[in-house]
């Protein structure tokens, strides 16, 4: 354990930083106690933002020789603790290094720092037509380096991939200060170890990112949306399966169930047949509209051949935003209601149908309420878990042996706990489980190869002693 | 070292396999003395043959508790050496794990073992409908397992990525005989170390891939194709950014230069004109032929206002794979010809004209012709040195020293040693130069975790004792 009454470190930090990029004021810390996590506070002596990868290197080594942990952090939006300072020691801001290094349009990728705010840096690319497609709910506040260290994606990826599908090379601090690259500017790479893969998803327990390179695509202008209700989710599920199966590529396949339905009702200013068991929302994204058109003519075709119960069609943006409404206002609408808890489920989408029957079972014997929504095209789907009127005792106790109780089913059907929210501090515990011991005794190798002391965001992913 | 002398593993080794699945007799080894990799021929004690999973763990154990080298092999179709057993040992081939054990067309997945032959596998999915779209030139004698190991792709990886963008979850078996799968049946994970991308392209030093998890997409069924002639290597390098940054999406970008058209030129039963500097094939494949004839027509006028010289097209099956003539007898012509070496560089494709130009003028400086070829959308070419007239003292030590200059003129062009093939043994030496001893001794110190003793595959990628 490292000492918290040396304060040396803090001193040599303040000969690193400018006077106004370390702070220790336990009132401004509050702001980075924690990330958008529920009931998740824990505060660091100190934060650091420092103005460029050599501050960020100095920053390292510093800490490295004083045993201090360090804890990057993006935007603050992850929902698995994944910036949570559970040791205490330092958070790391990469907010300063927010800029574009080099946009090549010619060979269509892009190098940029890791703070960068990602839709700022997607507005950037649609301006000179090219696109990093991956469109997470928190793209105005989220950075790309938070991006790639908690292997976030969206709903656009069941057409696109997740962000780390894009991703050529990174810049990357290690524990003790050194800086590497980890693959080349090159669209195919086959020299050894893949450390870019490594480090994408490692949550910063293997390193801080500090720039990506991106390979990106030109932008899809043109888009049309199917919004369909179906009174079971069977057949819900097989409007998904058969959508893919008969050579479509949507850009999106969303989903709302019938609770998250009622939940959202009152913000949506219009009215959802009680019997439907879900909505749809199947997209489509291109540079001809006659092409998208011909497709969302085949997906209609489709659902009414399944026995979709509504239908709605939209292709002018602002319908199109319209019809994208109880989808988009879940999250508020859950915000607005009750205290809840984030899961985050993957597995086969052809399971769809049995994994949301099994957490309403789960919930009905456990005493919650759940409102499940998410990218169903990708068997990923976020369930949260509502307290409601829950008191304390339920909400720590059978709540969380419910949510327990979740993550095993899952895995028994072939899936996993998380698919795009990382693991954090959150799902820590339930690892072993799922994945097994010989799988987190590898994972803890590598953690001690790159990181020997475990200062790099300690009790994130491995469980190492600081 | 392990004592060579020592018997008592091929003795353990006969007890754990059907006694047809052993090889020790010298005469039937020498077809697994190396891959297709020039100039390397290594001849290992045996060559095991395992059945199952449960076989080839056996075989590991006895190996490890032996201290013995292992040397997986897929399909032999290597080019860097990957499969040679140059510290002696054991060949463990997985050419009778040869079956898909689950092919799930509704969530459109397949579960295959290691040893299937690539295009078998393709083509059983193609009678579903279904598709794992990378197309190796080998793909009738390569096998999936290598292919995955050796980080493999081919011509169409520039529209549909590599082999490795395809994976969901792989069955490793460890040094010590321990069997893990590395991810989930789901298509996004973010549950820790991304176990399945490190062992991907690690070249069986890491563990023996025995099982893959793919995600397929449709079939294309139809596909047009555009063959254009170029004076410059500029022009040509000119029309493979604009194809891209005009929002195309084509399925094939490859290049055939100079020397490998007058190469070529005996064997395709067509002339070419002399004064071209390259030809350049663009296809596009899909479901729908008036969307790829429309995108063809694009390419098309893209080329004449960029000058091509001569433009051809094809839509038929038949007239496109006759103007595939010259791409696809390149690697037979060479063949042919000479002794040849293979390099394979990766870059961004923007530089395409000055890498060719550059290994055209160290073959000038160090005395020996090139023929180039390859994936010019993904800025990945082959780069045949042909040893023609050359003595052994030439072939060993000037051609040797220009390759070496190759390589280290791309990495400072901000490409590259190897984009699809590996480093196997040949390119190790080169390894550190290009990437730096920092990821050089974080490699190794992955290897370590996962391979203590240093049996798997020793001498690939990195240099281990045995």
């Amino acid at each position: 354990m490292y000492q918290t009454t040396q304060r040396a470190w803090l001193e040599s930090l303040r000969q690193t930083l400018n006077p106004n990029d370390l702070i220790t004021d336990p009132d401004r810390l509050a702001s980075f106690s924690g990330d958008e996590t529920r009931d998740l506070h824990h505060l660091p002596e100190a934060a650091a933002f420092p103005r460029s990868v050599a501050q960020v290197s100095a920053v390292l080594r510093v800490c490295s020789e004083h045993c201090i942990p360090v804890v990057p952090r993006g935007g603050g939006s992850g929902v698995s603790g994944g910036a949570a300072a559970i040791h205490g020691g330092l958070v790391l801001s990469l907010r300063h290094l927010n800029r574009i290094v080099v946009l090549d349009a010619r060979n269509m990728t892009v190098t940029v720092e890791a703070g960068m705010v990602t839709g700022t840096l997607q507005d950037r690319l649609a301006e000179k037509g090219l696109r990093l497609p991956p469109d997470p709910g928190s793209r105005d506040w989220c950075q790309v380096g938070g991006n790639l260290a908690e292997a976030a994606a969206g709903p656009k990826s069941v057409k696109y991939g997740a962000f780390r599908d894009y991703v050529l090379n990174l810049e990357v601090v290690l524990a003790d200060g050194r800086v590497i690259w980890t693959g080349a500017d090159v669209r195919k790479f086959a020299c050894g170890y893949n450390l870019t893969h490594l480090i994408l998803g490692s949550e910063g327990t293997l390193g801080v990112i500090t720039k990506a390179v991106f390979r990106l695509v030109p932008t899809a202008p043109e888009s049309v949306l199917l919004r369909m209700g179906f009174t079971t989710l069977e057949a819900a599920t097989d409007m998904i399966c058969r959508v893919f199966t008969s050579g479509l590529t949507p850009s999106e396949v969303e989903i709302v169930d019938r609770d998250a339905i009622a939940l959202a009702q009152p913000l949506c200013n219009a009215p959802a047949d009680p019997d439907l068991a879900a909505y749809l929302w199947i997209g489509f994204d291109g540079r001809e509209a006659d092409f998208l058109m011909a497709d969302a003519e085949r997906a209609a075709d489709l659902a009414e051949s399944i026995g979709c119960a509504d239908l709605l069609f939209a292709s002018d943006p602002d319908q199109v935003r319209r019809l994208w409404t109880y989808r988009h206002r879940i999250g508020p609408a859950v915000i607005e209601t009750t205290p809840f808890r984030d899961v985050d489920l993957s597995f086969p989408r052809a399971a769809l149908a049995d994994v949301v029957h099994m957490v309403k079972e789960v919930g009905r014997r456990y005493g919650f309420r759940t409102a499940v929504f998410g990218h169903a095209g990708d068997g990923n789907l976020h369930v949260n878990v509502l307290r409601d009127a829950l008191d304390e005792a339920a909400w720590q106790g059978p709540v969380r042996e419910g949510i327990a109780d979740i993550y095993r089913r899952v895995c028994a059907m072939g899936g996993t706990l998380s698919g795009e929210h990382g693991v954090g501090c959150t799902l820590t515990p339930y690892l072993e489980e799922a994945l097994g011991s010989t799988r987190l005794v590898l994972m803890a190798g590598i953690k001690e190869v790159f990181d020997p002391q475990g200062i790099l965001n300690p009790g994130k992913i491995v469980e190492t002693p600081i």
